[in-house]
């Protein structure tokens, strides 16, 4: 056992459990069949199935941001692999933005030892939410910073500029498990920048892209404007040319032309898509099992989060196969809007917030398709012994960490944690996630096979399990 | 010693020579002063001077296609700073093509499954020398094939369509050492794919990149056209693209809108930049060593090849700044348009083939700035053991492999090998080279300083050693 760091600054505790398959002759204290679990896995890791719906969103489809025909169509598509595995699917009207991205450039117009008449083009990407440049444009000199306290600092330099926070993402931390944490820090200046930089008088914010990596992507990404700051305009620039701008301003005067054409359209209809796997004598309560279906525009979204929904699909498609019926309902859902919004999580924790009772546990994979090792955890410390016949189940795969948390474990899922839902998330190999996270280069053969058949292994057991359990897990309380 | 296959088939010796140091009370065969040679070394390895070199090129120019002002820019600064080490500087006149890029725009507007009104947005990037689509693009169905056989196989059905080689990078072999071997394979279909594709009917050819990693970055590169052939317009997808349209024309009929604009504008004036540092009593005996000046224009073109030619510049700076006079003299020649047409090593060829007897060694580095391990030497068997004393220099820096070989070890530098010349360049570790080569992503950050000052020592070292030994090694003959 090990105290880490949690990335939301919580303790959290990482029981690393090397569970032995249960003595078959004793009897479970869960009284769920340890060999029913076994079967369950084995089936999963049998099915490509939820590779093949994968393959469909990714391929058919591609990028499916909230708002775009793309999305819709990835309802329908969903909504129909849901019946075809011969659930009851339901669509749940969800209030979504209509975001479009527009035409996104930058040259360096001037900088120390320029060479007559030569500019220089930089890469980078419009933040989710952000508006408009004016149209042609603007041209301003660039403050570059590295924190927020940087930025306070030189507050008076910056009227009139285009802020670059250049800040760097700790890709050493992902590579030791930490990368949701190494997020963590790096993201704020993403959401929060645009409205700081506005504060001071910048009349253009940029970011480093939030990732590791060195392939020149620009890594987008939801910004947020708050209430006591202008709007202005938002990108992320690629590692590579954020540092080029760093090193020319190190020199001296750095000018930028900037030309951002996003556009914010009305809110627009959209759904999540709900399949229930009805339950016997406990059919009113629910274990939710969820990824979400909306990605960024820029690539196929395949493991942000094409992974993580078919994944889902497939844990009720595989016992749905087996004939399986847990005591209680198991219910997909494919989330619209998790990207830029959560229009979908609101829709239905509004449509739920009466009977939170019947809301028994929730789990969201939303950590892209690396490796599963286990189990992240929002449950009560004593819940977590609860939890070793799962583990022992998926001992053959190698996913026996649980690592119990006091926070959130997914987006989606949030405002029912906040209730005091117990709630879950697959734990898998991150090291590599924010290399393709928010980029062009998400796409579906960044998804090995096996990890998804792992992947859906870990979602079929976690689910029916907390389904078939005879008494529920506690209530916890988590922080925000 | 290990006998190992060529990029090119030649059968090649790789002598990894564990050099100790010279025996100090013995008289050197070479008569060149071991202690000379160490002097060398650690100057170079103490020095910042081509780093800072590189730096300029890289960050106040960026991308230098030949014919571009990029270009001409990059031939003034280069001549200024060897100016600048006091080195006498001729700027050699060179004509060279002049393309320049356009659009670029690739979009399934047909494929299995297709969602109404979805069409799906690729991305690649434009071959160099290509002709472009006719204005507004053009529309095909899609042949994939995998190889030249394959195309042969099926070309009763290439007629009208636009043929896509989906032929993968061998990263695996890159990963031993063979990246050049991996690369010459791969890199058969971007030169020759277009006229392939066009003989049997296609109106437009496309390549899967050609290189390795999986950012969905398409690299670019020269194609050139065959007499016997029409013209077609020709690109590379990026990997993740390819793969892609491979997956979908596997189901069914897949359908192009392919926009390329490119022009090829009337060849350009441009120059070599040449600098010398005179010998004593055989001034009129020359040492070559040299990288290219031009680069593609996705990128800063810093590993392709600004190492290359900056680490010239400085082995002679180093030679310089130390106050040394080799017997002959050591030329440093900044290449242009080594890229795509070779129009550099042609005027210099056509400038001195009436006194070739003069030109005694050649050393090119263009293979990246990866850490340098020895030495490529395209000389006779014999020559091996005579560069000894250059190994035994490099030990402490790991240098120290020699790999003999019967072929051209430079693009600029195989007019002067083909007439008999030893030749030389710098063995380095490129297993990393074809993540970066011809992308966007080839940028200063790519190159560590240290291994660029190791280069430059190899780089000194070897060139010193050339012209100070004291009879010339023997003439050689390469295969082409």
């Amino acid at each position: 056992m090990t105290v880490l760091r949690a990335s939301r600054g919580a303790v959290v505790l990482l029981a690393v459990l090397f569970a032995a398959p249960a003595w078959p002759a004793e009897p479970e204290p869960s009284a769920v069949d340890p060999a029913v679990l076994a079967r369950i896995r084995d089936a999963a890791l049998a099915s490509d199935w939820a590779y093949q719906r994968l393959s469909d969103l990714t391929d058919k489809i591609g990028p499916r941001l909230s708002g775009s025909p793309q999305a819709e169509a990835a309802v329908q598509q969903v909504a129909a692999a849901l019946r075809g595995a011969g659930l009851t699917v339901t669509l749940q009207p969800a209030k979504v933005p209509h975001w479009v991205r527009g035409e996104e450039r930058a040259e360096l117009v001037e900088y120390p030892d320029r060479p007559a008449g030569l500019t220089q083009q930089l890469r980078l990407t419009t933040l989710g939410g952000s508006v408009a440049t004016p149209k042609g444009g603007l041209t301003a000199p660039v403050l570059v910073v590295h924190s927020f306290d940087d930025l306070t600092a030189h507050a008076a330099e910056a009227k009139g500029k285009i802020v670059l926070f250049d800040r760097a993402f700790d890709q050493e931390l992902a590579n030791n498990g930490q990368a949701m944490a190494a997020y963590g820090q790096a993201v704020a200046y993403r959401v929060k920048g645009a409205s700081a930089a506005a504060r001071v008088g910048a009349v253009a914010s940029l970011i480093r892209s939030v990732g590791g990596a060195d392939f020149r992507l620009p890594h987008t990404g939801v910004m947020k404007y708050e209430d006591d700051a202008p709007k202005i305009p938002t990108a992320a620039l690629s590692a590579e040319d954020a540092m080029l701008v760093a090193r020319l301003a190190a020199q001296g005067r750095v000018e930028m032309h900037l030309t951002l054409s996003p556009q914010t359209l009305p809110d627009a209809d959209s759904h999540n898509v709900l399949a229930d796997l009805p339950g016997s004598d406990k059919a009113d309560e629910i274990v939710l099992v969820s990824g979400h279906l909306d990605s960024w525009d820029l690539a196929q979204g395949a493991i942000d989060d094409g992974a993580g929904v078919t994944a889902a699909m497939g844990a009720v498609q595989v016992l749905k196969s087996l004939g399986l019926q847990a005591r209680r309902t198991i219910r997909v859902v494919a989330w619209m809007n998790e990207e830029n919004g959560s229009g979908g999580s609101k829709a239905y924790f509004e449509a739920n917030k009466d009977k939170l009772a019947q809301q028994i546990a929730v789990i969201e994979s939303d950590s892209g398709a690396g490796r599963p090792l286990g189990l992240h955890a929002a449950v009560t410390p004593d819940s977590v012994e609860k939890l070793s016949a799962i583990t022992a189940a998926l001992q053959p795969i190698g996913a026996t960490a649980i690592e119990r948390r006091d926070g959130e474990v997914g987006a989606d899922i949030a405002p029912l944690q906040e209730a005091g839902i117990p709630g879950f998330a697959p734990m898998v190999d991150t090291r590599e996630y924010f290399f393709y996270h928010h980029t062009a280069a998400d796409t579906l053969d960044k998804v090995k096979p096996e990890n998804l058949r792992r992947q859906v292994a870990v979602m079929a057991v976690l689910a029916y399990y907390l389904a078939e359990m005879p008494e529920p897990l506690p209530r916890v309380a988590v922080k925000k």
